[in-house]
């Protein structure tokens, strides 16, 4: 049950902007497939070609970090953010980018780890060490 | 200010627990720095010694994922929770493990964009797709 | 599934002060609806009353904000907060007191936006400028 | 202590990319002072560019909301969040756009208000109403 | 660094309505000692009264938990929430209420480790079981 | 719908490290229901064996908190950190340790009065006062 309504394909024809991005991610990922998130932006299109575009930069372009260790972060921000579909979508796209079952079960034992130390950093307070302040 | 006192190197001398612990970590580390999260436990030697065990497995033995990516998730969780002594202990972290200033940039891209996506998805309430589903 | 039952009007009725509240709710909102936030409180008559007081008075009360812009700020605690039920309730809220389908989507654009640099300045643990303190 | 340094004018005259956009906040604000957010994210200029354009379009666009009630909102998302500097900022922004004192208290009524039934509601894990439900 | 000034007392002799309930706080807590959180909110009496009532109720009134347990339940809130300014005041109640070091060794490795489950579940994404339900 | 499978017990039978941990979750609680966190976890048999050893440790081991009033810690930060599966456990846990009616109603009060107090402090950001200083 969500707040709008997932648009469909029939819809999203009627409509350029929406068709336009649709088609470019269709295009990209190379599969027919468009997961709900977009269906529920579709709504706004300026906002839908906003995120995809984004999407496609930061996620996309070849840089400094591999395609997988992106998502491994994506997954890390939705999880401690409590984000069921993020992480239900990214945990999907980052198998897809060839994530191994050793690779998530160490992905998932950080996370917790972290989520332990920063309960333990907040409920003692910890001060900043001088040391590690930036040069 | 923190709700315990950093315990000095003169007291952690005194508590044979917390001497081993202390010295493990300069030794594991090759470094005499103890870092003010360690002074905080050791109040409580039993949990000092939990946490530094959790951490040397989950951050320092070799596995599916490089230590550099293991630092960068640990920062995207504590990004996510808003943990700002861990987000300086871990980019800290990163940067002595060889994180280059492009690879902190991308880092705090995917961080932002996750925090936007993830925020977008509750607000619209976006139902998972079954194709997410784990077969 | 809940961790507490939701009270019927049947049972609300045989419990004066919970009565009491189930009727005002319905009077000062013109409709016989009692949505389920209500009726798992009102196993704790008390809390009932005082968070029913508390909602009547800060969304109900004539000031200097509208009834619609008020709405808006709920949404978006909620949201950050991933209450979903919250979401829902107040989405619904909304929209019973006016808001377009244009406000809606800036609603959500504004929360992506601030979702993404939230965690932008976290990530780079940005000092407050002295300039934003209240004289 | 910031994990980046704070980009100075000096330094920024020497990136044209970044320059330019420190130039079109300065004009579009009609005002000399750029604050710490855009001077941490300047060491990205792509990200600069990209989160100014943002802000920009979806903070500073005439549309269905007010520019004062997206200052709310935005003030509303930073406090569920924790971000300090964010909450500082955008209150010294909606005081700038003229939120009177009686405004902020009411929003920060609404907000405190917010928390505690997101936190009932969470607590009690409230199930959702069909008739939120969206037709 | 705040987004409203701290009410002095002389300023608070001034408005009757705030007065009282820093007289009451002070007869209350057997202390002339006023914490800063009060003076923040006395610049909206109404809000001041209304939630020093509430928590005059739920905190001071005799009841099924012992003054120790709220505080420790507080505690634990306000770390998983990451508000600083609460962990302190309300750790320092609880140390004015009794609470012994290995008390709060205790509380602190139990918040550590709900912070590390809640982050496995919610990554993992596990399902609830139908024997938690309430019958 | 998880993002890894849940472990039968027959699986379990073959994994002599998760059979292990099962055994021992089952003798600790005299009870032979193994809820789906740990079959969930069982994929990571050293994971699994990690989390139950601290599980039992702290919250099993007699010392300064009672065992209720430990699991009523755990679903104070498990309702914050909006983990749904946890607080429908720990609130069956909290049960069965004898939790009454009245106690849940206490700790929904206490876990929404400070929701509430954690956004006012957060949206006025005030300051730590130095009274709360550990000697």
């Amino acid at each position: 049950m969500a707040t709008v309504k997932m648009m469909t394909d029939r819809e999203a024809e009627g409509i350029p902007a929406v068709k336009t991005v649709f088609d470019d991610i269709r295009a990209t990922r190379k599969s027919d497939f468009i997961n709900n998130f977009w269906r529920a932006l579709a709504h706004d299109p300026a906002q839908l070609s906003r995120i995809w575009t984004q999407v496609k930069t930061i996620m996309g372009t070849p840089g400094a970090l591999d395609p997988l260790t992106r998502e491994l972060i994506y997954i890390a921000v939705s999880t401690a953010n409590g984000c069921s579909y993020c992480i239900h979508s990214h945990t999907a796209a980052a198998r897809a980018k060839g994530m191994t079952d050793a690779q998530h079960r160490e992905l998932v034992s950080i996370i917790g780890l972290a989520g332990q130390t920063n309960h333990l950093v907040t409920a003692l307070q910890v001060p900043v060490d001088p040391e590690f302040d930036v040069r």
